[in-house]
């Protein structure tokens, strides 16, 4: 996954592009990097880290311009280098572009194949640079059906912002994938992928893009195209689930809203006899209080989380990944002693980790320990920006529900149903990608 | 504040001790240092920042020995160098002596100048170095005696641990400000400032070491003495308020259940129309939590946290301190729009960081804030070891709770009193130092 | 200018590319740069600074592979900036390729606007890049043959290395501006810039590659081609009289010899009345003593290097540039004292630092200063590699020597004539290009 | 080794003391530091490595006061730890004091024992901290006498500067063992060990200060004092044979003519029949200038040192230490094949460096190599601050002149006489200390 951020017309931009990303660093913590034009040149810099290590304030004060965008990059597949970090930037006959991309092509090999047989060479391993080169190539008359040209000939997800010297080029591809939002700072124009990087700005949320369409930021305003062929929404439905910031709106609707009334929800499906209901936190907070207050079980927030451990991998303990787990959160044993408890997951990927936790909880004294899932099993590779990984280690691939309870050490197991996982959604079900549980790819995968 | 933790009779002590301190972070973010001994000699290494940034795996593997002790300084008075960095480290002639110290001391001023008068030099401004020169200059006849003699001159709070060739000395003053744990990890004897530090390394929580108590470890095993006058209990209240982790027990109880049990007794003596109850996280979530379920208030966890936040101190932009709030907690604006809400405060100490929340808040949309804090109002400075400004900057020794509610902007604000306070706590509240709120210092402030 | 190295057939190929870079580091100290192939795949470092700067021992060991090839980058035109640092890397159709490229093209600008208007993008200011791109492009049927292709394509100097998995091709262009050494070192071959770098590691010196010389190592063993039209060689004059180390051999002679030479033949052009000769240390040395050889003026080293000045740029002190000079060489006093002196300088560019040095040494005490200079005039730049500034800059090419003369402070000042110089290289003085001195420029500049 | 700087009554101190320690860095490289006053009160700085690397602007510009002093430290004995880094600042009755220290104490066993028993603690290793403790226990009225009374408990030898709150005081013990200027900025007094310090910043050189004179400067101006007893001069005849700068004037003359006088008498006591003479460089330059003069055979620089080794030790490949030489210094192959070459070191003191560079000049081609050492040979270790190995390492201790020859693998090896040595000295022979070629040690030694 990855986070965009974008903005026109601020002499600041690169200050609040800083602070924009810093809102979004959830959405990717592998690199970061900022471009800014002042309508002549770019001037760029990126590295790997969090936005708070790669930029000093000398660094940002360098930055000058009053158009900027800029990137947070996820570690998903593809090498982990400088190489890769985004916005990606180069020139070509019309001077300089440059690129943020969320999300991910299906067809990245069938292109590149095509443009390295063309006599294209590459420096890197993103589908980005892919993009660049078709619109380099494109023999249209202007950047914008150049971008379209070269837009036709890709599948996938992107959510993209462009950078050209004087221009801000925001598009959303015809399904939807991912969230890309338009906003307004006092006069100028701002782009993010959630809501929340405009709150710690203060910028006012307008709305998000459109499927399909492109939005153009220039010195003549702003314009809205929307040239491609329409599709079926695909909203990424773990966006709602697990990716999002809860202080978000994406795809409609509140992410904190989504994720109580998904353990409301669970409550319902799955209710179970307990003394309290955990969260782990923070990314099950919400759930496990949907699920308190539709269940009435006291909703206690008896895992404490080490405020530190996110400063830095403790690299060299990781090897044991117990004492990972143990180092992020603690259980208040007091609390558990002889308890009845739920915990509510916001979801399963391999097990391992969910694993340990209940160990853990075992060990502090619990009684009874039973698991409440706040989304279907995952059995299904993400093929279009969620890192998952192959059907092979997804556990709900190949395990029952049963053998995973057993697993994981739990006494009940119980997922939410999918259609318990529509109805918590702001709009109806039918415009969400599920196929991370279903195995619908609504976009064929080429590759 | 400051945070102890020490090993005796284990190969991998400085890799334990560093975990240790780990787990203790929240008491000292200032700088982090380990000592090791091999019973022959001493190994060291400290360094300004977190213990994560202060030591690598590299410099770890570097401190071979199988007794070691650390320290965490927290910002307090004095300056921010690297020269006073804890432990405390010296050679006298009696060999090579460390020394990690929790606690202020109320007399060092008049001990300074009576050992400056006598010749000694000072390298740091630390407390430490002084109970080191005592005990060097004793003229008594073995360690113990010496350090015994050392304490019989000094005044004040001190949780403390001494490393020397062979052995570990850990001391708590006889007023027992600060808390000192004694546990047992297999055959390696542990202590640590609070619980938590045992959690982590699967240690056994043992017991407190009593007010005036001295534990010697060595070879011989563990041997306890109470040489020191017997004082009144004066254990500081305010690390059950807000500075201890809620997964610890200290002064007879646990953390989670005593802020929990604040909340309750705030909910009775302060009741409110609201529609939510929201916590300022993650210090103000417990007692949120006993306010809810006491006043059937629902509970929402509406404010959200940045995860990165902690990883940098954003210096550029410190400058508009709005704008840290922001970075650190952002509301979910969906929640709040045209509700009545109560926060929850642990405690007020300037009131400018509480003002600029609830500007937030306000903002966000909400049409009633009423702000309950879960102790009375800070109206002393500290002697003792918590850094409260001077009474000019505390904002309840200057102002009414009227004025204080209309500085901060809400529509009302209650505090919790003494007497809901003391009943909240685990063992009697006359075994409590409150002099932050009733200004009765238990020991004497000589300087 | 620039520096290279590669090795073919050694398991510590990186290791021993990183030592020729440490003897060829006075040929660019902007960046360092190694790519290493395991005829399987490349792993390549770059950075910005001196070669033991950017490689430790850890990155060196993490180049595993048995090929390798290596470049210094000298702060010539261009960004300094880590895009530009070589080898540049990158895919196309027939797999990865690197290039390390020393010289200039003259033909850049149309090449580039040729390839983007057909389409490529660039992702740096580099020559390298272009060629790359036209290595891509070619139709030719083999590596060997597109790169024939390519680079009949463009004009100008370049001696280059290219890796690709399994070979290294080492080409020297057809006028022979660049050096290009050939050696052995055991069962390996070697390439470097210079003889010294064979020196370091202890490798026997074949022969440099002919002018228009194309040579192939791979599995099959060393195959020699030589496609190109022959043209006049142009050997690089100044290689000789102040680039190159004193201890390499290069374009068929030492080039100490060939300094002590050229301060000879300046005390018979220009004799003069004086009590000693001063060198201007390190590379005024050869000259001076050639120069005290023929004149029986003694020679004495009495101007100073601090030896750690090399070690750091004392930024923060360069405004004043007198204090620079001043912190490189100190004079002795005692010997400059009333006495006429000699200093022989290897050439004068802007004459600002000969001015402040004459300047110094007049502060000393010297009586009189007499100035020889080891070449002519430098009027015009260099579009081959060595970075001259512009005529504006060049002060011989605005002024008379009688105004340098002035400028400078001398009270004689005389440079070598033509003859003088051609007289005193290794082979006949028409194999080289002597652009900077006469205008005569032997390969066409076409931007 | 180490070396010393200070200035009085300069607004610029600090920037002014970074000069001149820069100008001393060949007298120590393993940590640096300087402490400044204005006044009121010290700021200062100390790191490991380089002035160049310890200090940036931002670090001097944080030192702000008119009186400063700073330290070199050579690594000698004792651990290269920061905490061994001068100078040492420590706080007594009087108020903050900070020593810097050239030289070796000869007593320091004892006083430390004493001062221990006495009940001191101690930081550091370091002689200069029991200096501190004997001034801070003196009984005397002021300071000066407590100092007076501190040295005179104290044996060996010692240039110091001390800093307090308003003053400076150099001292150089009574017989002179270390060199210590006077010197004048304009309107501020400035003291350094070597006279290019003055160069540099270009200050007048006034005065070497007397062996056993006191100079204090303050508001009231310089005083000199000489309150001991008065010693025999023991100059020590190492720092004009290697140590000392050659641009640098000390013990009453010009170390540049001193050298070249070795180099013309060990030409006068041990002629050879050779083609060329070659030096070491840089140290050896200036005595095989003077061989060369005196027996005619011709000079050539023929030993090409690399520029950029300074920056930084090769320490992944120090293993090797041919490499290390041969990274270094690299000869002129064309130059001496086949040749009669002597060479000038300026001393052996194990002999291994030797071998190898004789080694490496063999396999360059030498026909002859004949080796004269512009000393006698060093039998016996420095207790006075040169950081000679024990008897054991030291290969004239326990090897013949002949067998030394064998080791090194030269044809001849001749060493200068001890009366070639004093009669090339600028003053008297017997004013030097030559305890390392005779054992004759002027002070005793006592641990």
């Amino acid at each position: 996954m990855c986070g965009l951020f974008g903005i026109y017309g601020n002499k600041t931009s690169a200050n609040i592009t800083y602070l924009g990303l810093y809102a979004l660093q959830h959405r990717g913590q592998e690199s970061a990097g900022i471009v800014v034009s002042d309508e002549k040149e770019f001037k760029f810099h990126k590295g790997m880290g969090l936005v708070s290590d790669v930029f000093s304030q000398e660094k940002l004060n360098s930055l000058t311009g009053n158009i900027a965008i800029g990137h947070l990059r996820y570690s998903t597949t593809g090498a982990s280098v400088i190489e890769n970090a985004q916005p990606f930037v180069a020139n070509f006959s019309s001077g300089q572009i440059a690129i943020a991309h969320n999300g991910n092509l299906t067809n990245t090999k069938f292109l590149r194949e095509k443009l390295e047989s063309d006599g294209s060479i590459f420096q890197t391993t993103m589908d980005s640079e892919i993009i660049i080169h078709l619109i380099s190539k494109s023999k249209k008359n202007n950047l914008i059906e150049k971008i379209i040209d070269s837009l036709n000939q890709v599948r996938g997800a992107y959510s993209l912002l462009f950078l050209v010297k004087d221009k801000i080029i925001a598009v959303r591809d015809p399904n939807g994938f991912r969230p890309l939002w338009l906003g307004k700072l006092n006069d100028s124009i701002v782009f993010a992928s959630e809501t929340c990087a405009f709150d710690i700005i203060q910028a006012e949320a307008i709305r998000e893009l459109e499927p399909g369409e492109i939005v153009v930021v220039d010195k003549s305003g702003l314009n809205s195209i929307k040239p491609f062929k329409k599709n079926k929404n695909s909203f990424c439905i773990f966006e709602h689930i697990y990716f999002a910031r809860p202080d978000s709106n994406i795809f409609g609707g509140s992410v904190y809203f989504t994720r109580k009334q998904l353990g409301r929800n669970l409550a319902k499906e799955h209710p179970v006899d307990a003394d309290i209901v955990l969260p782990i936190p923070d990314s099950g907070n919400y759930a496990a209080l949907g699920f308190s207050e539709e269940s009435k079980i006291p909703f206690e927030i008896g895992i404490i989380r080490n405020h530190y451990i996110g400063r830095t991998f403790i690299q060299p303990f990781q090897s044991s990944r117990e004492l990972g787990v143990k180092l992020k959160l603690n259980p208040v044993k007091e609390l558990l002693k002889g308890k009845k408890i739920v915990i509510v997951e916001d979801s399963i990927v391999r097990g391992t980790t969910s694993r340990l936790r209940v160990n853990t909880l075992r060990k502090a004294g619990a009684k009874e320990i039973h698991m409440r899932v706040s989304c279907p099993p995952i059995k299904f590779p993400c093929h279009y920006g969620i890192d998952f990984p192959t059907k092979e280690e997804l556990v709900a691939s190949n395990h029952s529900i049963e053998e995973i309870a057993n697993l994981i050490g739990v006494d009940s197991l119980k997922y939410l149903s999918l259609e318990g996982l529509l109805d918590s959604m702001p709009v109806l079900g039918e415009n969400f990608c599920t196929a991370c549980f279903d195995g619908n790819y609504p976009v064929e995968i080429y590759d």
